[in-house]
């Protein structure tokens, strides 16, 4: 029998743009080696400086650490461990939103999925740490079909990596409610459970919530439609093999930490105990859900990804289009100028500044909708796998 | 006893630029219909197109297959196979060259592994098939860390996704001669071995070589220092739990295609004959090379990677450089054509035209500057991630 304290937090620390920032990110340090938790899972830790000086300050109760590096600016991922970590792997979504998108920024951060192993008292543990695309609008989603990609890879990299493992855990800042058929799609695939819904106790915001109006530094316009809060982040767990786990106590923090006049971040920390116990027999890997409901879930996801395609499809039309124009123009003005030279028209037709301008333009546009092009290329390809694997999956399961 | 006859080749399809290329095509699909072969692992069939193709007329003997979408163009990775593909994943590696060596394309691929898992007679496979990056100067490879970088993505991505697997199957390009440092790296590291070493009977180029000057339609200068040609091209396996593989006969293709006056491609075709055996007592996963051997491997790729990361580091400080100067010009235009409108100079001192020309150049080279800025950033990102993970590797190998 073993139990396992895992600490799971978004901790929104974006250098010179989150609000309090430095203190936000001392006052987690300080609480984490206060508490003393086994397994501590970050998300949003965006400068390694700051997963350094979390590091030397942690080393005594957390002496085993990984960050993990990934895109412009980094993948935000950090692990903190009271256990020897034996080996890591990074997996980076192959779709994460839109470059010229700079106010959501999520692209810059090459969005991945951790993958950190651990073995505590010969039991292996497979720990996966993650942070979806965000959702900026519910009513008219832009990232739907992105974040169903996302939580496919993920499920699929859980699936494919954690066959050796005898307990898999996830942790992480999902963006999605609890009910979003994106998590649907999460839990049966791999048949991991909700430590929620399953805690056997539960101290904390109404719901689960770890988005609530009651925080500070929460958005309120955004959370307007749900009164108590949103629940996105997650801690989901399963047994594989001869274990069985079950989450003894669940508590999420509210709002303002305790003695202090700020929250520790603008969502709210997920804790759990986990009891991890030897079952007598063996049991198989099962997945969750029955076959035919997953078959459902794997159906809506792929509808999802499908109109996903047809507006990457779309894109990718209209700005080749576009760049074919601006491609039109260049060619017209070069022959109009080569008419000029060559002495076809008398003087000087056009004015030279416009005329350079204007050329100047064109090779800008031209430059910028090839970009995007090729970028909406690469969207398209990845749906049209996505679904092409959710299809197969399909196939597989009806067999 | 299980008899399993695998083929590789990358077939170098590339539309309106590889030579003869849909005869080419043609002849490789005719081919693997008559030989019937077990499994089929390509590379370079960039166009879905020839794929379909090629399934359209494989269907017959070879009813499963599956393309691996990625990239801009497509990671140009298919496997055709006679049993079922039960499921797939797709890995593509951080790090591919430089978007702006158009000449080069690489980066344009989305160079990647791919893995399907089959089963036959209950025995589990993990098969994987990838393409590493070219090497286009071995005096003076500006891509040696790229590459070593995708060895160890590699080997990693094989380790975390086999472990229950049977038997371990990799087929591809790897662009590295069997005595490079990345070879060695993936071969100690996953415990893989090279069916050709391994050969009871060999058929073929002398001394297994896949890039042949034989072959009409190689690059004859790049071979200059290798009279007998290169080998390349591998297909590696290793048995897990209580199974053993013996590579009973490999081949290749030696040039010009039988009855044919052309090769298949400019690289010549790797057929293995594997012979899988169930064994008495289980033998634990080992690895293939003796621990201290296996330190010194990572230790040499690790060098390599330190090399490429102070290139990276460099770069990247250039074009952060170049970046800033534009802006301060931009801000020079600023200063100077606020100054005219404010009436501080008396009448037009910059002839408009190349005032105008000046700023578009300074708009250019800042947004050009600042793209490879945050490209080179992302370089240093995964080259220090690597590196650490190499670190990591070699403390647990000294524990």
């Amino acid at each position: 029998t073993l139990r396992l304290r895992v600490f799971d937090l978004n901790c929104w620390a974006i250098r010179y743009l989150s609000k309090r920032y430095q203190e936000r990110v001392r006052l987690i340090g300080d609480m984490l080696r206060q508490e003393g938790f086994d397994l501590v899972l970050l998300q949003e830790v965006w400068s390694e400086r700051d997963y350094h000086d979390l590091k030397a300050k942690l080393g005594g109760c957390y002496p085993f650490s990984h960050y993990f590096r990934s895109g412009v600016i980094g993948s935000g991922l950090c692990v903190f461990s009271r256990f020897p970590i034996l080996d890591t792997l990074l997996y980076q979504y192959s779709l994460n939103g839109y470059p010229y998108m700079l106010q959501h920024g999520d692209w810059f951060c090459g969005k991945s999925v951790g993958l950190v192993i651990i073995k505590i008292s010969g039991i292996v543990f497979n720990i996966y740490v993650t942070h979806l695309h965000a959702e900026y609008c519910r009513e008219k989603d832009a990232y739907l079909s992105h974040r169903l990609v996302q939580a496919w890879e993920l499920a699929q990299f859980i699936r494919h990596t954690s066959k050796a493992a005898d307990v898999v855990l996830l942790g992480g800042d999902l963006n999605m409610h609890p009910e979003d058929v994106g998590i649907r799609l999460l839990r049966s695939w791999t048949g991991l459970q909700d430590a929620f819904t399953e805690a056997m106790h539960f101290e904390g915001c109404e719901g689960g919530c770890t988005l609530i109006p009651n925080n500070c530094f929460t958005v309120k316009t955004e959370l307007l439609p749900f009164p108590l809060g949103i629940r996105i982040d997650y801690i989901l767990y399963k047994a594989v093999s001869s274990f069985v786990v079950k989450c003894e106590v669940l508590k999420t923090t509210t709002g303002t930490a305790p003695g202090m006049d700020i929250p520790f971040s603008d969502h709210e920390a997920v804790m759990a105990t986990l009891h991890i116990r030897r079952q007598g027999q063996a049991v198989g890997a099962n997945l969750g859900t029955a076959e035919p409901m997953l078959a459902d879930v794997v159906t809506e996801a792929r509808t999802e990804v499908s109109v996903g395609l047809r507006a990457a499809q779309q894109q990718r039309y209209s700005t080749g289009r576009m760049a074919v124009l601006a491609l039109l123009l260049l060619l017209l003005q070069a022959v109009a100028a080569l008419g000029v030279l060559a002495g076809l028209a008398a003087g000087q037709p056009f004015p030279t500044l416009s005329f350079s301008l204007l050329a100047f333009l064109a090779i800008g546009v031209l430059l910028l909708a090839t970009g995007l092009h090729l970028f909406h290329t690469i969207e398209v390809k990845m749906l049209q796998g996505t679904e092409e694997q959710m299809r197969m999956a399909l196939r597989a399961l009806q067999e």
